[in-house]
């Protein structure tokens, strides 16, 4: 939907607009006069032939022109019919900003399925209900009611939207306290008709957009977020994402607040590592990214060296860079020379180069040393620590870096510890320039590691073009678990992994003793037996399983043992019969899986089994499908992949096979995705390099 | 040391003084004059009669009286003479702004060794060098040079001692913007003489130092850190330490610039868990956790309410609480009906509570809803979140909430996002009622948990009083190992454990065949062989190692084997025999050991074994030594506890035997500290409960 009218209309309509500017249907008409919107403004109230200035028509039907855009307060039971009033008037975007609809239950929210039924019938861009409005600084639209819409933001390059308006004020406040303009700011609301992602692909269009920001509790259509991210990675416009809802008790509070559903926050992760989207946990972790983003430049990679005047701001910045993933390793003998020549003699030449307030001493020195590291073709970006310079000197520190910044394409960072009443000058410096300025070394640090992590992603999510993923399509097992409402015995379920290609143990089902001796013998001793019944799902619990069992005898007594235990155990339960399966010897367990979220759809899951799994959590998921190199990166970010690798004397693992096999079950989980609703392979068994791999037990549940 | 006549001189001689307030020699004349300090002050310059309107002597002789204090910014050659003179003139204290000494290196070192000895000889203490002074703001003390002295700081209770200059006064600014006011500020400089430690020492007897605060890049005496620590805690003056040189480019720049080895980061964690110190990470951080101390209360536990007009704030809120480790449970029946009278009928009495901005619609409902939630016993502290409210509405707010925290003991925090242009009245409310206001609902969930830890802390540490920790003395092993330079071998190694009543694998020394079969056959089969060199570390990569023996001929026959071998590959090789182990099946592996670290001392080290210990690097420190309670913490912080605490259906493992052996191997490491400098037990085999221990290998090196 292109929402270029409603970020700049040409006209707005305010219906049911107050005479009274307390209320908030007064307020509407107040700052757009005080912010003095250069459109035509129409009030419409029976009551008044004009209200603050503007005139005012009786209903929306009377109005001389169909205004671009109309701001709504009336109460919840008209809004119906006033949206209605407004389709028919051919009005596109409407902000409503009433209260009383999903978010309080029951009648609300058969209320708000009804405007956004009438909205979705007339095309009618709906934002809210619930919410605070919108900014837009550049066309002076200030559509909204409260207190923050008594000041006037900076017009800069920060375009945000927020599930919550107060958050959204916040954020936009501490990003412009940061020295970061804005230029559209949503308050989204109950998000009816437009959501967070319909204003992120608008933002992504809109030219003067360059840095994107969303607070979000939750997304109906979380699934659409990765390709929209995707889109604004390949455009190279950031998104950061301030996600709350993340513990138990959070997310409860988060669904009674927006009505929405929060999505786990597994998937979340998921998909913002594989679009590239940077993830905040505050506001002011928000401005600090954003204004590094403003800077305009990207790492090429992560060597990163840093100069400072005060050792310890050194010791900081490196250990947040190394912590963030970042290198800082000693100089070039090059760039060691050149220094050489710049540098009091007593300065030790490493990285950090602490310079000591000498640095300052001669005027060129600053100059040459900065020209001496952004040269270094080894060093991809540059933290600069002023420490607390003020007045004429910090004016010319401040202008030798903005013209460091300006005249090549390295990301730089400051540190400066001067209050900004005694170094203004410099200050208006940094900000023209765009340079970003932090007030402790740590956080300067964090965003110059959050640069090289983001341009990582760039690189990363933008090799996955010439990685199509995987893609099988087996029309005959999706009509076979079309309609299936019960979960899949082991048996079926490995065949069903068989038929995509993933190695599972060679196995037979059998309904009698002899029929299992016989299998036994095809494939040969020892083998395992497990009953096969879709009512007894903890096999080993009902004495339904027995393992090693080396000759045909042990194998027909063990049929004889299992199928016993199994009619004590469960007397109704559906018997399929018995699997007889090969042992294997050796190998690595993990777990593949797959769940199928009403929100983000198919996702896969690995991990390793056992303790690292359901203790330590050691676990990754990707949205399905998944690319070959994005399956390689998941079976290398678990914390223990050093267990796979090769670590403490072991063998290193199939690696190959194990990627190719979560290959397939992406293409898998894409294939059944109408029909399947979770996936466990536990364990899958991984050889040592060229051994393979086997999946020795699984259980699929259809989707409901 | 007293320190009272430092922070409070009656007063101050400042040695070299010039006429040139833009040199640092000018510089302090110049502060003490504008901040208008009361006592006398003398110049010391034999050219000047009179320096800024004080008098001016030719030395320090010449002075009428001892001041309290001097300050010095001589040469650093001139230095060693300077404080001998100070010295012979009975001066006590002595800031010394000089660099050049420790933190250049070379002729520096020599020049500060004999500046400390003359202090010492004359029992001077000196601040400094190479520091920038200090500052008190109750007895306008502003005693040092640079632009942080152009400002005043307003009185307050924090006091912080910084082993940088620079960010003394970053993280003074930070505290005074984040209305938090100060006391003391020192700048401690190379610690010549007055370390960070003997500052804090000070501030902890200093009535009016409330919170304490200390910038850290590595500590000479880091042993002294847990008593300082303890002392502090017991006396509820909290010390949040923000210690830097994490990483190991971060290391080596702080051993470049202080002059001071950093001690390892793993045993800054076990002194600061020890202790109970606060570990900050940023200077924001220590002002917002400043902030929360400065209100003065302590939950008495982890169960924390939120009240709320913006869900989203109450989700983040929530969260924040819950990821720190406090508790965010439903209300009590009783506290639900005293709220339900009180708050309009569609809010949802949850918690977080969302009360919407109707709160704030009655007078009396803001109220009402405070006492109910203070007055719950079921809630320990409380996240008040009131969003952007502005002028009247936010001091009656303002004056509602300082009500409330005045009448009771229970923490209080509150979030306002609200500019203070706005609601100036409001804000001055909050301070003067020292009620620690975030301009996050993030920081102030972070800072009420760090509450909630700190008194955690607080209950944990005097508990210990009440559990000495074990003592053993066992002369005769220390004589034993006096002297010792070589490792011990693993026979010795376990003897020493033995000794200290440590169970270890039954096993004889043998020095034949023959005596290594008697010795199996006594010992019981199936057992081990291992051949015991001092001159061969990897026994088993040297073939000196043969397991699951089961038999006297097996034996003999291995006997032989391991001793060929040694031969062979250690031709040179003192062989002491072959130990004959006993070989035990099942139980779960762990690490223990010890290092004596230089500058902490003994540390005790607990892991589970394998992977965990080497790849997860899953283990946990403490100083020895080591009381009880503070074992049996050691045992369960591990993430991998679940394994040893019965997880997967594992029998629960012996962990009294378990805490047995730790707090053995704390008593050996305090008896043992001047002759071993190094154990390892890898691995303890840790049995199901009932089933002991047994110390399997060991190494000990000794202490050079």
């Amino acid at each position: 939907m292109d929402l270029s009218r409603l970020f700049n209309p040409a006209s707005i309509a305010v219906i049911g607009a107050s005479q009274d500017e307390r209320t908030i249907s007064g307020q509407p008409i107040k700052y757009l006069r005080k912010h003095a919107f250069q459109g035509r403004v129409y009030a419409v109230n029976p009551k008044y032939t004009e209200v603050g200035g503007y005139p005012c028509f009786a209903d929306i039907a009377s109005l001389p022109e169909t205004p671009d855009l109309a701001m709504m307060a009336v109460a919840a039971a008209r809004v119906p019919a006033m949206i209605e009033a407004c389709g028919r008037k051919g009005i596109r975007f409407v902000i409503l900003f009433t209260a009383g609809f999903a978010e309080v239950g029951g009648e609300g929210i058969r209320l708000q399925d009804e405007l956004a039924a009438t909205a979705r019938r007339y095309d009618i861009g709906i934002v809210g209900p619930n919410c605070q409005g919108i900014i837009s600084t550049a066309n002076d639209v200030y559509a909204g009611f409260g207190g923050p819409y008594e000041f006037r933001y900076k017009a800069g390059p920060l375009s945000l939207v927020s599930q919550s308006g107060g958050f959204g004020f916040a954020v936009a406040n501490m990003a412009e306290d940061a020295g970061v303009g804005l230029r559209h700011i949503v308050s989204s609301g109950n998000e009816a008709v437009l959501g967070v992602l319909d204003f992120i692909d608008y933002f992504i269009d809109d030219p003067d957009s360059e840095v994107l920001a969303a607070y979000v509790e939750g997304l109906k259509d979380a699934r659409r977020l990765l390709e929209v991210g995707r889109r604004a990675l390949h455009r190279r416009k950031p998104i950061l994402v301030w996600k709350v809802g993340n513990s138990e008790a959070g997310a409860n509070a988060a669904a009674s607040h927006t009505a929405n559903l929060g999505g786990s926050a597994a998937l979340y992760e998921a998909v913002f590592k594989q679009a590239g989207i940077v993830r905040v946990h505050d506001s002011l972790e928000l401005a600090d990214y954003a204004k590094a983003f403003q800077g305009g430049k990207l790492p090429k990679g992560r060597r990163m060296a840093a100069i400072t005047v005060s050792g310890g701001a050194g010791v900081l910045v490196a250990d947040e860079l190394i912590a963030q993933g970042c290198e800082v390793q000693p100089l070039s003998p090059e760039t060691t020379a050149k220094l050489r020549d710049v540098v009091p003699t007593f300065v030790k030449l490493s990285n950090p180069i602490d310079v000591t307030a000498g640095l300052f001493d001669r005027e060129d020195m600053l100059e040459k040393a900065l020209a001496a590291l952004l040269d270094d073709p080894a060093i991809d970006g540059l933290a600069i620590l002023v420490a607390s310079i003020t007045g004429k000197l910090a004016e010319r520190v401040a202008r030798q870096i903005a013209e460091a910044h300006a005249r090549q394409d390295k990301p730089i960072v400051v540190w400066s510890s001067t209050r900004r009443s005694v170094a203004e000058e410099a200050y208006a410096i940094y900000e023209a320039a765009r340079i970003p300025l932090y007030p402790s070394p740590v956080r300067a640090g964090q965003s110059l590691a959050m640069l090289s992590k983001y341009a990582a992603a760039v690189e990363r999510v933008e090799g996955l073009a010439e990685a199509p993923p995987l893609v099988i399509s087996r029309p005959d097992v999706r009509a076979r678990l079309s309609g299936r409402t019960q979960d899949l015995s082991e048996f079926e379920a490995t065949e069903v992994l068989a038929a995509y290609g993933i190695p599972v143990t060679r196995q037979r089902l059998a309904r009698t003793a002899e029929e299992a001796a016989a299998h036994a013998s095809e494939l040969g001793f020892p083998v395992a037996l497990k009953i096969q019944s879709p009512d007894i799902a903890h096999k080993t619990e009902a004495g339904g399983v027995r393992l090693s069992l080396n000759d045909r005898a042990a194998v027909a007594m063990a049929f004889a043992e299992i199928v016993a235990n199994a009619g004590r155990n469960a007397p109704a339960a559906q018997i399929d019969g018995v699997l007889v399966q090969e042992m294997l010897a050796g190998g690595t367990e993990v777990i593949l899986g797959v769940t199928n979220d009403s929100q983000f759809g198919p996702a896969v899951m690995f991990g390793l089994g056992g303790i690292f799994t359901e203790v330590l959590k050691d676990v990754t998921f990707r949205i399905a499908p998944v690319a070959r190199p994005e399956v390689e990166r998941m079976i290398r970010e678990i914390r223990a992949f050093a267990l796979l690798g090769g670590a403490r004397g072991r063998p290193r693992a199939d690696l190959r096979a194990l990627a190719d096999a979560i290959e397939r079950l992406s293409a898998l989980a894409m294939d059944l995705r109408d029909v399947v609703g979770e996936i466990d392979i536990n364990p899958l068994i991984v050889f040592a390099d060229g051994g393979g791999v086997r999946a020795v037990d699984a259980l699929i549940k259809p989707r409901r």
